[in-house]
Formats: structure tokens, sequence, C-alpha cells
């Protein structure tokens, strides 16, 4: 659900994408986007285009074509950034474990060393499994071995820490509809000075023009045209930006804490159980188990029908499997999780 | 301007991606972009980005890496079309014009002829210099070397006659925020079966997955997950699509045609002239040349300040020689051309 002060935002008149005014949203965004990736970055921008744009701005940016790309997989995204780096022709070498397993961090590290990438990309919160990935090790390993990072934070951005600078992440992007109750369209992102320095220094062009961060820095920090950004979008992320920092990130973690554990709880009680092991899930979405012969297609039409309440099924292996259920933004309520709960019991029921 | 109707449009309560009514919105702007594109064409979809990401999408499905891309420049987008072809790893002919200086038909059948390319690329609307440039002898010319044809209508579409299967163009772009009265953000796009078929034999995948056509096809035609696409956007392409279709595309010619004339008119009255040759010139963008010894930026905030007006300048080679005047859109209106020609004078007075 988006936030009714972010509809509002939305309907403030359009301005040129050169306007001194858009520019004005831009430096606003661009802080709080600091504030909400905990990062000292200064360069912070919102790429035009969902959170697919900016996996594919992270990965096309950072990597070369014949250059050794370093995937962490447990899920259908970490999947994803291994097929954009495929297409900028990079050589992919992969960590996989079983969708919504856990990294062994010692294995991360002799992985890292092993094969010495250029680049190590890993999925903070594993949208397809509920999963969050500790990345502070694996970017560690990284860095030893002059790698650039990159993190998926779709799912954990104003929901949950994402810590860039503490984890070492080089290169975050996430999207405006999760974590920071917007409707979808602009992907925010963060790069650290290294990866702009790693990036200054590229022997080939970036394949996509509309994507290259420094054709993108030349727009949004030295103000020449580039392409036409969308200002009712960039209102639309100032104003969940803003509401973020009204409720203060600690406060809003908490919230999304509390909230989760409230539904884990009430699944728990209803006899379910969850995907991930404690201590790796996601605050923002949550997967319990289909129990054994209910129908998962069923259950997601009863809710949308009788309660006008959309959940997501599994995908790939997890297809039928689990419940994709968000607790996130503007709808992480104690109303909503009890709403949530009373209707998936009545739906099981059915 | 955006059309008050759209604003309203974009406040409907945002649906998921995959949601069964977010996908009779994408049917109704199929429909309705196969009307404003005057096209039989079924794949009709607009693009999660910009213009400029249509752009992108139109030349990076359309070549592979190593063919012959034919190029038809006369402005800015006309360069930007090589730029964009190059990063692809094409390569890149050119016929080359002064900017705003029309195609001689022979000469261009003749380079397509000598040249026989795999895609050819044309400004229909060039947006830096207030250009129409014809398209059919290009699009005649390119299907007989079994070429492929990309059109740019980002300031065509919805404000004169793009005339897509007229044309022979195969893949045509544009933008939400210019003869649509949108905010930007999408790019409606219109392919043709022949295109299709010839992206379905590459022989390298396309270097954006977030911009493949074929992925985009099986997400919009047959609802597969490939993105979260703005519901929101969504909304409001629809409403402007509407509002096109409301009007009817001949009285919307008519009006924007008679507005861009009286235009002219009150400019060649004041003593000006137009940079654009008569019968070349866009009715959505007029380019009149600026006086000698009169200061560009000096006139442009003024009337930002004393008639909150924008009007752009000139780019590149144009810069300083033109001001850029858009009458598109929900901004095409008489009244309009009476208050920019008094606020003009005004300015030029000063």
């Amino acid at each position: 659900m988006v936030a009714p002060r972010v509809y509002q935002a939305m309907s403030q008149p359009v301005v040129g994408h050169l306007d001194p005014y858009f520019f004005q949203v831009v430096e606003e965004v661009r802080s709080l986007l600091g504030y909400a990736y905990s990062t000292a970055n200064q360069f912070n921008i919102a790429i035009s285009g969902t959170g697919t744009s900016g996996m594919e701005t992270a990965v096309a940016n950072a990597i070369e074509p014949g250059e050794k790309f370093a995937l962490f997989t447990n899920g259908f995204f970490g999947d994803r950034i291994g097929e954009i780096a495929r297409r900028q022709g990079a050589e992919v070498v992969r960590l996989s474990k079983g969708w919504g397993e856990p990294y062994d961090q010692q294995e991360a590290r002799e992985f890292i060393r092993r094969e010495r990438p250029r680049v190590v990309a890993f999925v903070q919160a594993e949208t397809s499994t509920g999963m969050y990935n500790q990345g502070k090790a694996i970017c560690e390993a990284a860095h030893q071995v002059d790698a650039l990072t990159i993190a998926d934070c779709v799912t954990s951005l104003g929901g949950m820490p994402v810590m860039v600078d503490e984890n070492g992440i080089d290169i975050a992007y996430s999207c405006s509809q999760k974590g920071l109750g917007c409707p979808p369209g602009l992907s925010p992102m963060t790069v650290s000075p290294r990866a702009l320095e790693r990036l200054k220094v590229r022997k080939s062009p970036v394949h996509s023009f509309y994507l290259d961060l420094l054709q993108l820095e030349t727009f949004y920090m030295g103000h020449k045209y580039h392409h036409t950004a969308s200002a009712t979008m960039f209102y639309a992320v100032r104003e969940g930006l803003a509401i973020v920092a009204e409720e203060g990130l600690e406060a809003r973690w908490a919230r999304h804490r509390a909230n989760h554990e409230a539904f884990v709880k009430g699944i728990e009680a209803m006899g379910l159980s969850m995907l991930v092991p404690e201590g790796h899930r996601l605050w923002t979405l949550n997967t319990p188990r289909i129990p054994e012969g209910v129908d998962d297609a069923k259950v997601r039409q009863f809710l949308l029908e009788k309660y006008s309440m959309e959940i997501a099924g599994g995908f790939g292996p997890l297809a039928g499997k689990v419940f994709r259920i968000g607790t996130m933004g503007y709808s992480s309520t104690a109303e909503n999780v009890a709403l949530i709960l009373e209707a998936l019991q009545a739906a099981l029921k059915v």
C-alpha cells in the first residue's frame, strides 16, 4: 500500500527535468537516501526505472566483458543477477545454495579468495524466499581481493537495516514500492567513491547509455541533460523517504520487526512453519510453508475475493510450497498482521 | 502541462504488476496505442523508463554486435541513436545533415542501397531542432534491402501524424510527457510482426535484460513476471491516450497545426524567423531564431520569473541561436500561443 501523503505529493505540478526546483528535489532525495541506506556516500540517486533496472545498472556498470563476476545466489533474484552479468559478457562464477538456505561465512570467504573476481554480488533481501543474507563477511573478503561489491536491497531498504557502509557494500539498489511505500517506477541507488573511481577507469563503454552511471552523475550532480527524469516519481520518493526520516530508522526497523514477529507467532500458533530459519528472516516479507494438501491458488483467490487482500505465491522450486506475505512500509501495522492471520485461518478452512 | 484528469488517474490505488486489473489496463493501453500510432501492430507496450529508454530498447533489440546500422541524423537525438548503437557494438554508418536541414529523398534511397544495412534509424520528430523528417522513402528503401526501420517519435506522438504503418516503421518509440500530456516515466512503443520475427532469430542475447523485448512480450502478453511495472504510470498513460481518442486523432492534429501556425504568424509579425523551412516544421515544438544581440538565457529567465513560463534553449550548434517552444498536448491552445507571443515580445524589449 502507498501512503496517502505520497499520492498527494504526486499531484504536485510536473516541472522540467532541468528546472532548478527539480534539482532541489534531487538534492533532498540524495541526502535522505544517504540516511536510509546508512551511508556517507555522496552519490545517491534514483534510476529512472524499476528495481530490475537498478540491478542492471549496478551489474552493467561494475563489470566489463570477459571479467570474472562472483555471484552468491540462494533464490530467484540471485539467479537473475547472474543472467544480467552473463548478458554483459562477464564470466560468472557461482556459490549457490538451495532457495532459502543461508551461506556459510567461511565457505563464502574461501570462494572469493579462490576465484579472485572483479565484482562480487549478493542479495541482501531475497524477495523470492523471504531471506536476509548477511553481507559483511562477503564484502570484507571481496575488498581483500580488490573486488567491487553489489547488494540487492530491494526488500530491505526502509524496512530493515541495510547498513551500506558498515557492511562494505559499494553499489546498493532498491525499489520505490516496498519499504519506501511509493508506487513502483524508480530504483534508489547508492554508489561508493571507490566504485565511482573504478567506473572512471573502465576500458570499454557501458553497453547501456540509459543506465550509464557516469552519464547519470553528469546529469544529477552536474545538471546537464541526460534523460527526462520524472519529477512526479521524484516527488513520490522524496515523500516516501521523508516519512522514513520522520519515523526514524531505528523506530521503523523496530515496527517492522515487531509486526514480523507477531506474524510468525500467529503462523506457528496455527500449526504452520516458516521456510527460512530464525535469525535469517526478512521483517518485510514472510514465507510460511503451505500445509500438505492445501491449494495455493485457491487460498490466494479466496483472500483476494473475500478480503481484498493480495498475497503472493512461491516462484520456481518454491511454487506451491510457500506463501509470500508482505509486512512492509505503510502496510506494516499490528492491525494488518491480525487481519491477514484471521483471513489466512479462514482461507485454510475452506 | 499535464491534464488534470491525468493527475486524478494517478491517485487510483496501486495494484500489483500481476494483478488481473493491471493487465486489463495494459490491454487498454495496447489498443489505444495502436490507434495513436495509426498501426495494426498488436505488440504495443510501454517501456518502464523515459523516452531515452525507448530509444535504447529499439536499438539494442534490433541490432547485434558487428552488424551494420544506418543512421539518418540532422540533430541531437539522431546523434544519440548513433551513440547507443555504437555501445551495442554495431557498425554505424551515417547520412548526416546540418541541424534542421532536411534529407534529400533520392540521396536517402541511394545511401541505403549502397550500404545495405541490417537496421535503419531516423528521427521523425527531432526535438533539438523542431524538425519533422519524412520517413516513407527511407523505410521503403530499407525494406528493399531487408533492413528493420526504427523511428524516434518522441515529439510527434499525440500531436501530429506518426502513421507507423503508412510510413513502414517497424519499431517506433515515444514518451509520456509530450503529445500525450502525462508526466514522464514511460516510453510507449509499437513493434511490427516483422520486427518480432527478426528478434526471435537473433544469434546473441540482447545486452539488456530489463529492455529485452521478447522478455517484455512474455510479461505483457503472457502475464509472466519480468519486472514490477508501475500501475500508477500506466493509469496516467491510459488516461492520456483516452483523451487522445476522445478528441480524435484528426481533430487533435488540426488543433496542434492551427496553434503552431498561429505561433509562426505571430513570430514573423514580430520580425523573427523560424529555423526550420516551412513544410518541415513540427506542430508540437517551434524553433524561432534568436535575433542578433539578444541574450538567450536572460529571455528565458525573464519568462520564468515574470510569466512562470518555461521555454527551452538550443542545444549544441544551436545553443544561443534558437528558442525551443512547445505547443503540445494539453498545452496546445490558442490562449497559450497568445500568451507566449505576448511574453516573448515583452522579454525581447527588456
